[in-house]
């Protein structure tokens, strides 16, 4: 396998594939609407594996995610960010062929959209749960209501619902901890939903994975769970059996006074994502079993300790560092596998077979 | 300026060329060879701009970058990394064609290449000067020796030097802190050139920057000094005046309550490499100000507070959050010029002009 001479991700499709089952099967027995986010896997062939699951669409984060995923047939696809006005004009072609929506959280640029476009265009207000990052805040109903009316009032634009994505939930630590705080989010979206009569969509992996009751809410755009990762494990939303992603790299020398493993894989492949250790140091991935093909347990004491460039430092146990040799290739669970993925810009199979991604380069 | 659409690596080339050659100029001057780390650019356009300074050949951190500057005529090229066995047959390739300089750190690996090896090959022997990544550490004279000897008994191999990066240099924050750190690292290195009576490199670019006398060092590979960055003013490197990049990214949402700006321009453009503000908290870039086309002063208070995948919230002062409106872009000079560019994928100049990187993507 060729990708063994350079640092690899590696997919378990059939890991992939059961996850997706499994939160398909999950919004159908709940009673939600599914509109995966493709942002982790950013793949035509791996969306494809999500059709025959009975979808409402599918989520984005980017305009150009949108056109690429558009380009492969998907007719329904959010971009779940604040339009950014500037596209207008992509936005406004992509609109003529699809049924694009947007999300929005001001009146100018509401205002800004139903002057300039020729198209018809969706949009979800963005709520923000207690987040802190987008939308307007789910306490500030003046703020909502003002632009629901102004929605209302364009011939050119269609409410779709709120949209709200609790990223907060990322701060857990337990299933006990997400369930706390998305039975929290999803009460405050409940009332907004009665007070406004729209719909609510909300998605993220967290709750989405340990919840078996979604309430009032009508969507669900989860991402993360197609793969899931190390830092899902330490959340609470999943086991390290879930993760259907891996890196493979080299080691290239070995530092027996300090039990450390020098391997060819860096922050370009990885990404700076850390988890923290119980010493309160950063670390970038957690050492797994090498199999014939892919991964089986985490290894205690064994995780990725620094990386530069291209360059990682493996912290190992005195066993561990023992069994392996120069030119092995060790497993290692990504922190992040959505930044991960975006870097490699590509996977394989564990037989070996190239999926290519969004991010895939030139060269 | 299409660019403004999307989150875009301004380039000021002028700055660029300045640093270019102010590097160029002392190493003449210090009468050190200059061989540059070409891995911060990693673009065949910015590489073509140190031709026509005195070079000893260039640096590199990959075997693919390697390749991808042996095709642009690049005839020495060190890929400054402890060459990983299974790329031998790449490896041996290349060396047929050019002078190619590997790094070795263990006396397995070195006896492997001379046995598959069909090409001759350089090669130095990397030196860890205490900063604890890769290489034979500098107070195990021992262990160089055997490996000296090793390659000396070699008919394919050629021991071009010692070679080492001090990259604990990253850890001061002053001229004073780097200055001592590195004249105790060629302290070091010049008692091994002695020693073995050969030729040192070295080369990180706080040491680089800084120093007026390199003593004993025979070659300099210092890369990010070509655009600086954030990290480096605080690492005593460089002033912002020197730093030859900055991200320029669109407003999508203001946030009065917090004095937030909402970004379309995350983790991954930026990396989520990080600065720690005076209270400890991780940071990912500083914004400056806007001038017509590229940037001027950093503004005290306004920075990139976080990231997730497409968004970045910034922190804001209150005067500054008011001058900004939504669909304006702002400036951020990135905390590691590296790994923005590595992201990014290509550049815009300050007139609008495309250069390309290694990374550049298919889409």
């Amino acid at each position: 396998m060729t990708s063994l001479k350079y640092p690899s991700l590696i997919l378990d499709e059939t890991i992939a594939k059961n996850n997706i089952k499994k939160m398909a099967t999950k919004a159908s027995k709940l009673g939600v609407k599914f509109r995966p986010h493709f942002k982790t896997h950013q793949s035509l062939e791996i969306g494809n594996w999500f059709r025959g699951y009975p979808l409402d669409g599918i989520t984005v984060s980017s305009l150009k995610m949108a056109q690429f995923f558009a380009k492969n047939g998907w007719k329904s696809i959010t971009i779940a960010f604040p339009v950014n006005i500037l596209q207008l004009e992509e936005i406004d072609k992509l609109a003529s062929e699809i049924d694009l929506r947007v999300l929005v959280v001001d009146e100018e640029t509401v205002k800004q959209l139903d002057k300039k476009l020729t198209s018809n265009l969706n949009v979800y207000i963005e709520i923000d749960p207690g987040y802190g990052r987008s939308g307007i805040s789910y306490s500030d109903p003046g703020n909502i209501q003002r632009l629901v009316s102004v929605i209302n009032s364009s011939y050119k634009l269609t409410l779709s619902g709120l949209y709200s994505h609790a990223g907060h939930s990322y701060r857990s630590r337990s299933v006990k901890d997400i369930r706390q705080l998305s039975s929290s989010v999803i009460e405050k979206l409940s009332q907004l939903k009665t007070q406004f009569e729209i719909p609510v969509c909300f998605g993220d992996t967290p709750s989405c994975s340990v919840l078996d009751d979604f309430g009032l809410i009508d969507e669900i755009s989860p991402g993360n769970f197609v793969f899931y990762d190390w830092i899902q494990t330490k959340i609470g939303s999943c086991t390290p059996k879930d993760i259907a992603v891996a890196m493979k790299c080299t080691v290239v020398a070995k530092y027996s006074s300090r039990h450390e493993l020098l391997i060819h894989g860096g922050a370009v492949h990885f990404s700076k994502d850390a988890d923290i250790t119980k010493d309160g140091e950063s670390y970038f991935g957690q050492v797994v079993k090498n199999r014939s093909n892919y991964w089986e347990d985490p290894i205690e004491g064994c995780y990725l300790k620094s990386i530069s460039q291209e360059h990682g430092i493996v912290k190992c146990t005195e066993n561990f560092f023992y069994e392996i040799s120069i030119g092995d290739a060790i497993t290692i669970l990504p922190i992040h596998s959505c930044l991960t993925a975006d870097l490699m810009g590509s996977y394989y199979t564990t037989t070996g077979r190239k999926i290519s991604h969004l991010s895939e380069k030139i060269i």
